[in-house]
């Protein structure tokens, strides 16, 4: 008999038919690389969990953003103890559930999904960038003896599409010297971002992406005292205010074509980074609705 | 729209059709009057989360329990902000699902919840003894101001119903007085069933016991250093296999009718008891396949 | 015999004679129908406890606040178990202590103590506002089945007094359209407060309240960075100078006639809210002897 | 203005005359030489505050042993920061303290607080036996640069006190040779006493022993799964039911002249060590009630 | 610039020359599979760190174990990304390591371990069983898209070796099937074990091993009151004093030829747990000592 | 045999020479009269083992500071059960360390070493200045019965050397009036330092200081909220880039002839805080490096 992994839907909501949902959740929890603390595997289900808390109005939108219809995919059954399969299984996932017409938002685990999902991303979407909002660079080629690993998360992407980083605090010497000799690649300091923190900045932001983004979010981009619950804290980071002010603006102007939030790990008897995860995805999907969905039709 | 609860499946097992299953599995998760420390209204949630760990093969039994057919009830969203009305879907509730085809399993929440299923089965079945699994006797006429507390969990089913008490270590006076006065209740004090746990001891609650049973077990009836997930902890206690030892030979030599497992608070970082509060009801599940299921037939 | 609930008094001082006080701290534990995390019962205990390692002198004011005399109640022996019935009680002695000569704080429990609370004062006072610090505007007309929840604190008391919220970013639909109906109710959202904190802000404050104040502080009107022990916590929300710039101001301008400070929820092995709350009680009277006891005279 | 730590009253019983109490409750919350886990300092307010939660009731003795009247002392105001200072202090309020007509219960704190307290029994008593109850041996000369440490807590009493030793399961080779040198010290190692573990034991136990006898009690007597609330724990040890049977004959056949109980910990978020605590001086007061009150008349 | 894990030597003692050391410490942190809850990567560190505060003289034995030289291994710097290469390492360096003047105790990380540990073993050594002390079988043939997986741990070895499984109490259908076909493979039940533990059990499990045994030792084997901090815990198990004896006696009457000690998962603000995984491992050199040594020479 | 607390070298970088090093990182895990909560003992083991998970590169001064060089002192058997005593041993240790040519960061336990280690400075040193970052004055002549208390850390050295605090927000009267008679200790408070942070504030500061300065830290200078781990939390409080941008302009400026980090007390499963210290140590090394390496030259 198969056994399921406890993902409950998000919001509280009644599993509804996925075909009538135009915003799909999807859970990939794995962990096999984490370097510092462990937990990330457990990242979707304490979100899931917490977004049952969630006040369906929105207050700064003036709006019931699940109105939307929002579809959470129960556990996919992934191979979970061998890296390698797993990319090739959240490729393929990935690459079956996307298209102009869904907005997804992906549910890690750790950052290596991330490689995965801009597989499929890459076979299915042409000109778009990735804006990459993280601590850490995550461009190494290696690390502890494998290109799997959520320090590579970004490499391999970082090898066809245009990268723009976001609140980077700590990065290699290796990876330092990759990104110069790449034009690609444009990295926001979080100890400049701190300093003149206002539109000019997210408009210079917003220059350097395309028309067509795709947003991977490593919860590690906050800074730790907002958002404890991460693997690898770097003192420093983004407030709750500056995160929402930057993704307001991209999906005011950019169609955002999917979205990962990864490296999220529950410490416990600390619900406030659980219920604040929660919310953050729900900002989404209300500036999704709000702001992007006329831009598909 | 509305909101449920997240409340996984037994065993991580696939939803199914309520009608196939033999086993019922309902959450009433209570809490309004905990006076120790606050957290069964978690109990449900933890305990279902941590099933989905289970192996679904029993080594002791040699049998697949889960095979039997079990349902999982999803929220039932009872106003769980007033007790009074609470009691009264409690008792509708359990009076519509409780029959002889099925085995339905009750977990809370605060022992409170036992007063209203006790009401149902009351009014549906004749001839019952109630087996009172707990550290306390919750006899109390009134506590804090009301009759609705968990330390008034069995009182009024003792003004009708035959109640044996096991493993009880704390107890008022007036409870004393109360017990001594009446000739319908049975306590075997853990003190002393410490000092003879043996097959006598069990031989003795089983003759105590009508031949059909009601069963309420209270998490606390356990020695805290095993089960130390509940708001009301006393030192002493039954272990694991004195709790399974009683429980095999009741099932073994009545026809058991129903079982609520209470007071279960889960301690954030520790996930033993969680994991053991799941192991036991599949145990239950596994008596009630293997030496129950016959007598209904 | 009776027992009564540990609530130390508050700075570690001598319990002295209530007349001599000039501040009185009274606690309601009351916890019946939170929602997310339960523990806002053990809240007073853990705030006084706390408020032991306070310094009693105050680098700010240069003054020694506690010289105006404090009195701290023991445990008043509510029905805890029975929220109808602990309105009530709250509402009398709530009565019987407030008068212009003292300066009552009040604290809980769960908000739904602030319901029993202004019951009293409407009857005392006349022609005050409340002003209400809070992620949420608490003016739902029911919720989980009862009116006595904390989701509706604020619901009975906005029906006949004037309201200013402050720091709302959490809100239901029902509450926004009751709102908007309404014009005794204003409300500050915190993604504005945030846009432009400063003395604008606080003044347009202080003119939407009339000169006599009741506050009444959530916990959960923080920033749950700064303070993570609440039992249902919002990302966003005030920073400890700003709340004490907010109080400052209104203890200036206004006569303040009592505050209630609730939805403490103290989370284990984290002392910093816990002193956090004791500062913030101290801060507030040393506001008190400042600015406001003259105008008492 | 002096400001008092946080003691609450025992049971939450209210504070009454102590000269109508025969049992009187003393706080020594010292900790200054605690080598592995720190915390002991906060024993005497977590086990006072747990005890608000007992049931006054003894289901065992069938009686309420609070009658007995008990007196908590408050905070005694002990320079905590200067060792020698505070060995004096103890050893002058014990000696004020302690009589025929009176049972001392001493709530430490590190173990080190025996030293001072043996020291005032030594000047007012003769002819008494020291029964201590310890995982460890605690007969160092010296450790960490002083005699003052928890280590050495029972060396000086040893020079000229009898010394009963129960539950022994780490010591050093100098302890050793000590015991072995000396012929006024009796160890039990707790490997042996678990290996026969009944009515001859505890008889030779009481053999050992003078007719009068003082019990210090470190909570690392017990097996830590029961008791894991110290500053050392060590695997094997006591189980509840043992201590209490010891205990129980200890009272019935001598007579008790006072006990301190030491090392107590708190762990955050685990609650029943505190109570166990609370509860095993409950039964002490019991069976003081019922064994060995007539004795001192 | 290297970085190397902090892995602080055995009992605090100095590091020293590993050729004047007999028993050698190996730390292989591997955690890649782990299913319920993460950590076991952390189990090295916790024990060695928690090694420091062991007392080095054995009141058992009568001893001081260190006295026979301890060698702790620095970070090995493994791939731990990586399971097929890390399983490559492991081998290689337990192949190099391992001769019978030394006695190697390898510390996990996850069971999967043992595989790479026993590869090596087989190529060196002939004609020895593997004593297998766990909750669980780990005899799986594959598990979430692996045979590196730690409930595969044993799997592999069971196709060359004998192995005797003790305190087993979780176990899949395929596992049962597999054992039952095999018979080399002879499985102790927990559930039989505590009804008939005692000299003829142990002597039984003496009997089925041959001469020259190889110890893999899962934590969870114990109860998980006793031993909380692993990522599956099982209730029921073996205490303290059970492992003691089985060990004893298997050291006593055999040539024990290595041991690996796994699963190990550190509980922030649990101290026992990690502590008598050092005092077991202590254990374990001096029953080495005082029973083995002399049949190596 | 002598054992060794474990102390991991700083950065999980390999024991070097200390000769080749500049750098010198020294422990002192003194803890004996802290007086909330306890702990500053674990604070040296915590931090150099959260060091091993820095990234070895800086991003903001695009450098590897490591490549200095740097030794860390493993445990230097101090007598920390005795304070007198330690403070001897630490003024020693202290004064044979110091030199021009080495950088010395001492790691604190409590805030009482920093009186030894200026008893050295004072001894070797001339005309420096001392800049205290603290929440605390620590400037009491005495505190529970003892001058070697945390609180009177900087009154010893303020009787002969310059102070310039920084982020005082708790102070006794007799501190108030004590700075207010001596004109050597300069205060910077918080609540003003948080109205006008900019860079004339830094540049009073650093008029405000001598060319040589040695810096004390006590991580409570920190908003508890980015720095929860200490033992006296005070709200308020300097953020991470607001210490950052005052140290950088002090390395830049000054002579700095060693600094200590005291006080940081971890707390069982939050990481984020240890990683802090960590990195707060590096970005100080980093600084020296880079701006103040030549002025030794
Ligand atoms: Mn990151
Ligand atoms: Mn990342
Ligand atoms: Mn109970
Ligand atoms: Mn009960
Ligand atoms: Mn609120
Ligand atoms: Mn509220
Ligand atoms: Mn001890
Ligand atoms: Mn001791
Ligand atoms: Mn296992
Ligand atoms: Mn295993
Ligand atoms: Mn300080
Ligand atoms: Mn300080």
């Amino acid at each position: 008999m198969q056994q399921y992994r406890p993902l409950p839907s998000f919001g509280g909501l009644p599993f509804t038919n996925p075909e009538k949902a135009k915003v799909l959740i999807i859970s990939y929890p794995l962990e096999v690389t984490t370097t510092y603390k462990k937990g990330t595997k457990e990242g979707p289900q304490a979100i899931l969990s917490a977004s049952y808390n969630l006040e369906l109005y929105d207050e700064e939108l003036d709006d019931i953003p699940a109105e939307i219809g929002i579809y959470t995919y129960p556990d996919l059954l992934l191979s979970l103890g061998n890296v390698e399969k797993v990319l090739e299984e959240i490729e393929e996932l990935t690459f079956n559930i996307i298209d102009y017409d869904h907005f997804p938002i992906f549910i890690g685990g750790e950052h290596t999904i991330t490689k995965g999902i801009l597989r499929a991303y890459n076979k299915k979407y042409k000109h778009f960038s990735v804006l990459h909002l993280d601590a850490h660079s995550d461009l190494r080629n290696e690390y502890e003896g494998t290109k799997n690993n959520h320090a590579c998360a970004l490499r391999e992407a970082s090898e066809t599409l245009d990268i723009v980083q976001v609140g980077i605090r700590s990065m290699s010497e290796e990876e330092k010297k990759y990104v110069k000799e790449r034009d690609n690649i444009k990295v926001y300091f979080d100890y400049k971002f701190q300093e003149r923190f206002n539109t000019t900045l997210i408009e210079d932001i917003l220059k350097s992406l395309k028309d067509e983004v795709y947003i991977t979010l490593d919860f590690d981009v906050f800074n730790p005292a907002e958002m404890p619950a991460v693997g690898t804290p770097e003192p420093g980071g983004l407030s709750w205010y500056q995160v929402l002010s930057l993704l307001r603006e991209v999906f005011k102007n950019k169609k955002v074509i999917g979205i990962d939030l990864v490296e999220f790990s529950p410490i416990p008897g600390l619900i406030y980074p659980d219920y604040m995860a929660a919310r953050l995805i729900y900002k989404i999907i209300g500036y999704y609705k709000k702001y992007s969905l006329e831009k598909r039709l």
